[in-house]
C-alpha cells in the first residue's frame, strides 16, 4: 500500500510509492565526465580575466587580485539573473505587478583544481567554503534594498550546472521568496500552537528513533526527512536552535563542513556521483534571533523527474522510503 | 535590466532574465523518435491483456471490452501511485502525519495509432479526449473518500512520460493538493478585495492588450501568462466564468478541443516537437459553482532546468519574455 506523508513544516504531501519501489541500484547513474580542458575553463587559474573582477578570494600571501594564487574565489556571475545597480522601481501594469530585477548574483569557485568535486576536497577547504558563505551574507546584509540571500549549489548538468568546475552560487533578492515565506509561516504556526521550534522537535524525534539518521556529529545531524520529495534527499540541521546561518560560530562551521562533506561522499558512493542540488534554508537577512525558525541545508539528488502531477499538485511521488534511503546511506562508508 | 514579475494568483515571482535572453531557435530540440515496436506496446490494439481491464472506452459497435476495436481507452495505471481499495487510516507518528495512499490512478490512451501524438489527432478525437476527462471526473465524484481529480499529460521522456504511445493520466486524491489550495486562496483574496474573479480580470486585460495572446475562439483564449515560469508556457482559459471543468457543456468542449490542438500544434512547429506537460487546474470535486475560481489548462514545454535557486526560493528564472513567446507562437501558423 502506498503511503501519504505530510511535511510538518510546509504541509506538503508526498506519496511514498510502494508499487514503484526503487532501491539504490535502480538509479543506475553514469557519472558525468569532466570534458572541458582547464585551459579553456573560465574558473581555472590563469583565466581570471575571463570572469568579472573578484569580490573576495582566499589567496597566498603576496598574490594580487584576479591573478593565480587563490584557493577559493568569489566573482559576480557574468550572466546575472539579477543586477546590483539601479532602483527597484516597483510598478503596476493593469492588474499585474513588476519591478526591476535588482539583486546580487555571485559565483563561489570552490577550488582551483578543475578535476575535483566538492565531495573530494579536504575538510579544511569545505570549511573555507561555508565560512565564505557566511562572510558574503554578512557583507550583503549592509545593502538595504536586499531582503534575502539564497545560497545553493548545482552539481552536474542535469542539476542545472552550466560549468563543470566546482562552484556554488549566491542570489540576493529584494523580496523574501515565496518558498521561504511558506516555510516560515508553517514553522510559526507550529510555534504558536506548541511554543516550541518545529525543527527542534524534528531533531529530538529523529535523534530518538534514529531510523532516518544518516550521519551526526557534536554540532549537526543529517537525516532523510520523514516526507522527502526525492529518493536519498538529505537534510542537515544544527542540533542547537539557531535561525540565521550567518550567526554560526567558527567551531560550528567546522562541524558543518565535516558533516556536509560526509553526506556528499555518502551520496557519491551510494549512487555513483549523482547530480544534486543543495540549498541553505535560512532566515531573511532583515530578521535575527527568530525563535520559531531553524536554519538547515537540504540536499536533493536529481534521480527522478518532475512531471505534470507534481506541477499541478505540489505533491511528489517518491519511489524510495526515507528509512530505506537512510539505512543505505548510513552503512555505505 | 532583468524584470521581476509577480503571478497575481499565487504571488509567485519570476525573473524575466534579459542577460540570458533566449529566442525559439536557442531551444534547439531534437524530437524523440518513437522507438517501440507497436507489437510490444501495451497501449496498442491487440495487447489489451497487457493492461488492467478497461474502465471506459470509445469502441466500434459490437466489439467487446479489452479487445481491439477502440479509438480511446481508459485503464487503471498498472503501477498506481495511489490505490483505489482500502481505508485512509489517518495516523500520527510522533510529530508527523500520514495516511494510506488511497486514490485513483488512471491512464487515458488517446488513440489506437502508436505513431500519432496528440497534436496530430483529428479535432474530433481531441474532443473525445476532453469529453472523457469530464466523464471520468463525474464518475469519480461519487467516491466520497476523494477530494480532488488532477488530469494531466506528460509528453516525451524528459517530461516524465514512461511510455511513448500517446496518453494522459488522472490521479484522484483524498486530500486537496497544496498547490490547488494556494491557487484558490490567492483567487479568494482577490475576490474579497474586488468582488471579481481574478481570472476574469486576467482574461479582460489580455483580450484588451492582446500582446500575450496566442490563439482564441468563441469559448476560450490561449495566452502566455504575465509571469510565466518557463519559456513558451501557455494558459488556456474559458472566456466565461466557470469554476469546475466537469461543468463544461458539449459545445464548449468542442471549442476547448479546437484551441488545445491548436496550441499543441503551435508548440510543435515553434520548437520542433518539444516535451511538455499540461495540467487541468480545476475546483476540488467537493465544491461547485465557486465565484472566485476559474478553471484553466496550463501547458508547460520542458525547455529549461529546475535547479537549486528554484528549489530554494519558489522563484523561476525565465530567459524568454512572454510577449516574445506569444508573438512567435501567434505567427507560427
Amino acid at each position: 500500500m502506498p503511503e501519504l506523508r505530510k511535511d510538518p513544516v510546509l504541509g506538503r504531501w508526498v506519496i511514498i510509492s510502494t508499487e514503484r519501489a526503487k532501491r539504490p541500484k535502480d538509479f543506475k547513474f553514469e557519472p558525468e565526465e569532466k570534458r572541458v580542458n582547464p585551459q579553456e575553463c573560465p574558473f581555472c587559474p590563469g583565466n581570471e580575466s575571463a570572469t568579472p573582477p573578484e569580490i573576495y578570494a582566499i589567496r597566498n600571501n603576496g598574490t594580487s587580485p584576479n591573478t593565480p594564487g587563490w584557493s577559493l574565489r568569489v566573482i559576480p556571475n557574468k550572466f546575472p539573473a539579477l543586477r546590483i545597480e539601479g532602483d527597484l522601481n516597483r510598478k503596476g501594469e493593469g492588474i499585474y505587478d513588476k519591478m526591476n530585477g535588482i539583486g546580487a548574483h555571485e559565483v563561489i569557485i570552490e577550488t582551483n583544481e578543475h578535476q575535483y568535486d566538492l565531495a573530494d576536497l579536504p575538510e579544511e577547504m569545505v570549511y573555507n567554503l561555508v565560512d565564505t558563505y557566511k562572510k558574503r551574507i554578512v557583507d550583503l546584509k549592509k545593502d538595504s534594498r536586499l531582503r534575502y540571500v539564497m545560497i545553493f549549489k548545482n552539481f552536474g548538468a542535469i542539476a542545472g550546472a552550466s560549468l563543470e568546475h566546482s562552484h556554488s552560487q549566491l542570489i540576493a533578492t529584494p523580496i523574501i521568496p515565496k518558498r521561504v515565506i511558506e516555510e516560515m509561516d508553517g514553522a510559526k504556526r507550529y510555534f504558536e500552537y506548541r511554543d516550541r521550534c518545529i525543527f527542534c522537535d524534528i531533531i529530538a524525534q529523529e535523534t530518538k528513533t534514529s531510523k532516518r539518521m544518516v550521519s551526526e556529529n557534536n554540532g549537526f545531524i543529517a537525516i532523510c526527512p520523514f516526507a522527502p520529495r526525492f529518493p536519498f534527499e538529505i537534510w542537515i540541521l544544527p542540533r542547537h536552535h539557531i535561525s540565521n546561518f550567518e550567526d554560526t560560530d567558527e567551531n560550528s562551521l567546522h562541524e558543518l563542513a565535516r558533516i556536509l562533506k560526509d553526506c556528499l561522499l555518502r551520496l557519491k558512493k551510494a549512487l555513483n556521483t549523482p547530480p544534486y542540488n543543495f540549498i541553505i534554508h535560512t532566515t531573511p537577512i532583515t530578521l535575527k534571533g527568530i525563535e520559531f525558525y531553524h536554519y538547515h541545508i537540504e540536499i536533493i539528488p536529481v534521480l527522478t523527474r518532475i512531471a505534470g502531477f507534481e506541477w499541478g499538485t505540489g505533491f511528489y511521488i517518491n519511489p524510495t522510503a526515507p528509512e530505506e534511503s537512510a539505512a543505505y546511506l548510513k552503512n555505505i562508508i
